[in-house]
């Protein structure tokens, strides 16, 4: 038997908001206007740009609504934000938003810490403005949050998460998102989760929110990808995660990502050549090297077609 | 269906051969001692300790009869070693080695390179030397080089690695060993190969030889554990490929490969805390980090059980 995976997937690029979010460098609104437009160059076709949040708690994430309204409008590109409550969601409106991400977290200690609610409370906010937004028109992804592991509380029995995934799958969201919040998730739980999931939310699709803290990033993807997953998000050089811990890995690399993708003979629309060199030209305006592996490689080192 | 996964798996450690070949740094027989000494503690269960290749060649591996007769006898431990010709497994014979690889390449540009001499030519030496292993009860792992992609000719007719395992399994070697020698495999090759490999290799188990060159090494892992193969070579930190390439990784880093394995529940012996301190060590032998992700993180990042 094959390896069962899809003909194509979406890949979510999250470099404007988990990656930004987490640089001390304030990018200006411009430089964000022409980091949209690299990577819409090298084929990412669905673009997070940014969280409709209080500036006080995000400062990097302040200019979402001037954003919004600059974006250039391009056939085949979703742009797409956070919102994390009811303030957030009327932001996002007054932009015309069409696309939005929310979430809440399986770990009660994490929901508290993170949001400073319980976890009943936080879907009792959740379920209030996914009704909101569908009813604005608006496409819906619903997250879980440390669906494969908790930083605070360890392992997170699987019951919660898919309890969660059922609650969505009941409002009818467009696309249910596990994110492996603190890199936590392996190989095996990463695709019982998935299978699980997409047993319960049927015809809506699974994405996958994975950080690459202790290398398994890729292999996460791979095991999500055959459980079912068509969706997966990636930071541009594998940028976002914290800057604190040495070595420390964000989310998996996009530009890593698409290449094994394609690799396997999976469209993802992304030219991973051009996307290399945006992922440079960000190395460069960070001033720093940046943990995906590839932008950094020789580029004969990456095409199997035609090695050196 | 869950992941179909074993209960355990055979980690060969390639540190003290593949690693220590690629560096200019000469280690004494002391050193390699020490070395094996510290990944024994660390549970390692089978090591590569050097290859019987001419001096010349490989001046690194110059001391490797010396260190067989010097290795520490342990129950559960088996030491073996690279062998290319006629003179090297006369050598080995002498020392007492019980167990041993030896390898043809599945690209007939890499074997003139490699080997100086066409893939029938190398295939003609190796069937002699496995018959003559054997004849002296010695342990033969035979392998394929370049079995997923060749740096000279790119892809590599699958057919050519396939009529090699038939080859292997009518000489009734004891294990067949499918290397990605210049790291250009991908998820779905390696699982689609070894699950043909395993096919026709019936009882005899498929090792896999694996090179995180584009950052696919662990996903790799995966595919091919997922398809059948048991036995993983793989590098102490991730040593070894070229110093020459910015950025390329080696072998796949043991420490890495370990806590991904363990993560799932497959066992493998090895105390992957105690690995990461072998690993840091070497690091301030070689005065520079090595590229495996695990030994430079904290250790909390280390346990899912208890994080931090």
């Amino acid at each position: 038997m094959s390896l069962p995976i899809p003909d194509h997937v979406i890949i979510e690029e999250e470099a404007l908001r988990d990656g930004l979010q987490n640089e001390n460098r304030l990018f200006s609104t411009e430089e964000k206007l022409s980091l949209v437009q690299a990577l819409i160059g090298a084929g990412i076709k669905r673009i997070q740009v940014g969280s409709f949040v209080h500036p006080k708690w995000v400062p990097q994430m302040a200019d979402t609504d001037e954003l919004f309204r600059r974006l250039p409008r391009k056939t085949g590109v979703t742009y797409t934000a956070l919102v994390l409550n009811k303030k957030g969601l009327e932001r996002a409106i007054a932009c015309g938003v069409e696309h939005l991400s929310m979430s809440v977290s399986a770990s009660e200690t994490h929901s508290r810490k993170n949001t400073n609610c319980s976890t009943e409370e936080a879907w009792t906010r959740i379920e209030s403005l996914i009704r909101n937004a569908k009813d604005h028109g608006i496409i819906v992804r619903a997250g879980v949050m440390t669906a494969f592991g908790c930083a605070y509380e360890g392992k997170i029995p699987p019951e919660r998460v898919y309890r969660l995934v059922e609650r969505y799958t009941a409002l009818n969201v467009d696309e249910i998102n596990l994110a492996d919040t603190a890199g936590l998730g392996n190989p095996r739980l990463v695709h019982d989760i998935v299978k699980k999931a997409k047993d319960i939310a049927g015809s809506i699709p699974i994405s996958l929110h994975l950080h690459d803290t202790r290398g398994m990033g890729l292999a996460n993807l791979l095991s999500g990808l055959t459980a079912g997953a068509t969706i997966f998000d990636a930071c541009l050089g594998g940028l976002g995660g914290c800057p604190f811990i040495p070595n420390a890995a964000g989310n998996i690399a996009t530009e890593d990502a698409a290449f094994m993708l394609s690799e396997m003979g999976i469209e993802t629309g992304i030219d991973v050549s051009s996307l290399c060199s945006v992922t440079r030209a960000l190395e460069k305006t960070l001033s720093r090297k940046l943990p995906g592996r590839l932008a950094g490689l020789p580029s004969s080192t990456c095409s199997a077609e035609t090695p050196s």
